[in-house]
């Protein structure tokens, strides 16, 4: 379909409202699944955070990696166990998760947007004590009962120390964030980047948390396309969980969502990264996409 | 026609570009014609006009008012005598110029920007000083030889005084300024606008200056659709007028374009006002409207 | 009189107490009647603004303009009808109005301060959004009984957006301002002087408000010299109104007062605006003059 | 003789040009003869410089001490030898010169000041390195043949360092300096004040250097009043004192002047500080007073 | 003694924790006593402000001088009768105290700062109005019954008057300041050292109050070596001074301290001024010297 | 040997001229070899590079690393092979060298300076297109001719963006930079640390560039060591090259520092990374360590 310069025209003027409602503001997007992968869409998310910047919005990358991490674990001949689904994370497996996620995966990203005129800085939570981290013990559960058990360097958001953040957000410079987190002794900990987004959109109090996944949004019943849920407030969200309504690879997605609501975001979003665009759709456009989890 | 969202996603991206190349810029509009008469178009002119703020661009709107000034000069019952075209203007029509100018026209540009949340401010050449101006006689031709006459207030420019622009600019207002230059003696001046707008856009050095008109551009013959210019260069522009390929009423468009030029403005842009949002097609698309005068 | 070099010095030297006063303050200066119409007079309002500048003061003038209004609709054949002595104002006239008011007087004060090497620039209620207002309606009284009555774009000062006159202030510029307000759909209305200037100063926290009046003050009784009033406390000021011996044309100015106290000027002034130089007579001399409204 | 209201505010008025022509301008002021020593000459010295600074201009104090250091030195028992007119300066003279401008005259300068609501500051050449000094001989004619005598600590300026002048000034303080200059190994200097305040106008790009002086100014014949100079140009002043026209007490003035202009002052002026307010006069009224030295 | 490079190397880097410490902190040094009056002693105490102001700490000197006042007075012949211990302090004696405060030793101090490249500049609390100060009278006791004797100029610090302080350490510059306050009626008024120092240390909120003195620190017992006391809290202190631990000169010393902390400054120390580089070893060593008294 | 406190204080006071002498200025550290490798030493540098921070230098630390990648190759069973000495650095290579300096190295460096309260930043070449690279060809010498060829992903400094280091020392972090650079198409370049290093030195004006190498500095003779070489100059060390005196792995040292100072830096550095504390005994002590190659 082409387009004639005059609907061009009114379809710039269509998302001014959108402009003008995000100008000046943060928005943190969490950068994973299909839309890291696929070369063309991510060529479109890299437009869609160049656009944001130009008009006047605060962008904030956090990324993933784990189809990466394990690529290249398994490059370098390295066996994981697992445990309750997470994986056991020794000291040689968090070094290459390290060494892929800020070393290849963010860098890459921080080229793609210089490539397009933003000025990108890529940071992990080392940098200038970004993100302070503990362990994070895994829960299995046995018939009634559940224990905790150690796996390793995988941790959690102890405190986010948003100075460099907002330094370089002051600066026009657009930060992004690789979810290694850095504990008491120096230690590395690799950390689920949904809730490193969650827990920076919380600190920065931003404007929105936009997660990017590989789903529409969320469905009360997952095999009925009519029950797809298209905004949902928090108490509602806290029972879905507790309820078994929101299950499985969902779950770590709306917590993340309540995180950020509790520290101080203003609204979060989980929308289909497979989409053309989906960053831009949400924003700028009045129907917005995906499922909004909101106070 | 309907858009989808993922159209109107690809257009803004489209748009990038454009935005990228222009952001912090200073752009000058003489906004005049049709545009500034028919509700629609102005409506959409406001549009385009906050649309340029919100993605980064400084604009400066400078307008005329003839039609309105006749009608209200009729109104008083008020008669105009003309020489060589030009309306003689007294003390007491060069007055009731001014309040149509400044206290009407001007009153409801800065009105119908605000409403768009475009912080806009009113402005004549008195306003600290903005523009110094004297008289101009009108030249008289009779046969062979020709005379200047004098027909009362109206004026060219003889400075433009950036300070004030420049302060509302770094504020984030947009300027919007009446056609009236003030004289040694405090006098008023009626100015064309074409002209008050090239001295201003000279003044700022303003990347752009774009002229609403009536028009579709510039043809070598105005008989001939397939005589379009698209781009004029400086040299060949002052040829055109030389010998006669432009005439009439594009004498002082394409003069105010030289004018721009010479005093260090980067483009000028003669452009179809009667035409949806052409100021967003000149800038955000990539084919542009109407004709452009270069260096 | 002439005055010997020495005569000057020291009376520059008594001036300075005042100065430092008022040194870095905020004055609203009300600017209508006489002082605005007879030349001289209107010369010596203009020096004394540039004084007050150049001391150190930041003056904001809000002027009045009825009686150029009145001229201008006579020219044009306007008849206007009154209710409770106040005019119906339908929309050609509050056009005239404005017209008059921010294209002529305002314009021409601006032009007078600029002359006097002082950076001027005119605001009427629109600009930036300065002036928010509402219908007003007028009061009928029948016997014992009142009604409202509707009389058109009269209006009343809504909210007053301070943000560029302090933007202007602080880049040492000089606001002049034409009391035209601003509606919730673009609508202007004619607001009276003294209110607006009393907003004004109340909104911007001023040092004083200066209402310029065709009187010497307020007496008592009238027609008894000796009853002069020089300071009037805010209780004794609403209990004159109520009682009726503030009464006629001195109710608008004394409201205004009450108005600017209530909302947070330091002080206000009733002075003659038929004295040359009334205002450096009331802020640089030990005595002051006219009536002043305090806390 | 009184004055009324009305005179007091013409003669406000008719300070306004001079006011605008200094406003934000450096003046250098010799403090110093008659002026320093009469209660009531002092006071109306201190109502100047207040008066100065609330009307703009940026004044700084420079003074001498001479009859007190003499008056203290007399107190200690202290002979004092002589050469060529000037005091032998050994190392307790200093101390004591030091002591007394310093802390005696330069403390009393910024408490009448202080006590006149200007914020005064006391500098000697020490602070902050203000005033770099040398060694200078005084010079004794014996009949045809000139040599040169060391008298001790006798300096001239060898560098002015404006730095704390520059950032007081800027942060609305007002310099007092008392001429002691320091040398390469820390020792103090007693210097001519009129040398250090033409060194520090210079330094300071100043509008103006003031000269209070016991005299009126500068004659060509000293006995015939008829030839009283107003203004001297740097070339004429060079010869008067070549040609020995200007000589004993004025060479010092003149030179400081001539030195002020060559190192980049703008005016200079010997006035009388015997009179009332001679500075405001000077200033701030058409005559202005005293002889001029101009380029 | 002699040391490697290692060596210095290493103390460099043990000096580490406290330079973070102490970055940007104020710290206020009373200067007296030996270390003020021994050429080598005083040499260090230089080089230590120099080195904290080189390591980021804001230091400010006050300086003490009453063995140079006693110096003079006898230079001049003048008699000095006590009350209480307590010298009274006529007309003639408080202006020799102050210009040997201000005019000989603040210079001294000044000088020798700038000399090893610190931008130092002598205040007296004259300047900016610093030190506000009114008449202390002295307290004779007689028998069981106690009465209040006027001894002239000594005073107490009514008010300090910070601005100027912050302005100079803003700007880099270390303020030396003479104990001299001023009075209602521009008097001058000598004030023991001890308490400027503490009044301003409160006054500028200070990280720490140092008091250079001629002894080790507070015993228990003075006579027994064994009974110093390294650190005192405030209800400690005040027990020891009512219960007359505590008593003859070093009553004041602890009262600065006391005074200091009430009104603000973090910690306070009595140091041994006669040890070399007793500043630095204070701050930058991990024992610290002297007594502390602290909240 | 353990020290008193009173010589811990004169060392501190001993530093003082050369914390003057680099007070505000920038230093660049290429940090490498065995100080990279060695724990104790590498602690040792973090002190020194903290300790530079808090005595207001502003160090920049550009690192190698070398053996860390060869190390992971390995691991990962990559064979390389190697023209003319320089490995052959295919796409996988140049993606494992950027991960491990990038995603290990540097995120250790930055580790190591936050756990000293120093706020470090990581930052890659790529980070706002800090280092603009192109491909550099190896030279290989066959008989007296010589060839480039083509090594692959091997790079060179084409242009430094100094503006993100500004940014960040003007915000008081310390930039830490792995010697990767970026290409016209994105694509990753790894460059020799020192040249990469000298280029940032020449590109910032450095006051210093600190070159950590394994060696005591350069010998004219490398096996006799009373050859040794404290000063070289420009024209000298280009002669040293280009008749072999400087041979090896000294070429690129010597070269570094040959192309830092043509590029703008001050003086620059060879020096034993070996030696504890080696950055602090160039900087601080009056000796300096290693060789100094300076214009």
């Amino acid at each position: 379909m082409t387009f004639t310069a005059k609907d061009k025209a009114s379809i710039l003027v269509e998302a001014l409202p959108y402009i003008q409602e995000f100008y000046g503001k943060t928005i943190v997007i969490k950068y994973g699944g299909n839309a890291m992968i696929n070369d063309e869409l991510k060529e479109k998310v890299m437009q869609d955070v160049a656009l944001m910047k130009y008009v006047g919005i605060r962008p904030v990358i956090v990324h993933g990696g784990g189809p990466e991490i394990t690529g290249f674990l398994k490059k370098v001949g390295k066996q994981s166990s697992f445990v309750a689904g997470l994986r056991v994370t020794d000291a040689e497996t968090v070094e290459i998760a390290e060494m892929v996620l800020d070393g290849k995966v963010n860098s890459e990203i921080v080229n793609l947007l210089n490539h397009r005129g933003v000025r990108a800085v890529g940071l992990s939570g080392k940098d200038a004590g970004l993100i302070q981290a503990r362990k994070k013990l895994a829960t299995v559960y046995e018939g009634d009962t559940s224990r905790k058990v150690d796996i390793g360097y995988v941790g959690e958001v102890e405190q986010v120390n948003t100075s460099i953040l907002e330094d370089l957000l002051d600066q026009d410079y657009v930060p992004v964030i690789a979810p290694i987190g850095v504990g008491q002794d120096g230690e590395s900990y690799n950390i689920n980047a949904d809730y490193v987004a969650a827990e920076i959109a919380g600190a920065l109090q931003a404007e929105k948390l936009l997660l990017l996944t590989d789903i529409e949004g969320i469905y009360r019943d997952f095999h009925d396309k009519d029950t797809f849920i298209s905004t949902l407030h928090l108490p509602e969200a806290r029972a879905y969980i507790r309820d078994g309504v929101i299950a499985g690879g969902m779950i770590p997605k709306v917590e993340a969502c309540l995180t950020a609501l509790d520290k101080g975001a203003g609204k979060t979003h989980i929308i289909d990264g497979r989409l053309d665009h989906s960053i831009i759709l949400e924003i700028f456009t009045s129907k917005g996409i995906g499922t909004q989890v909101v106070r």
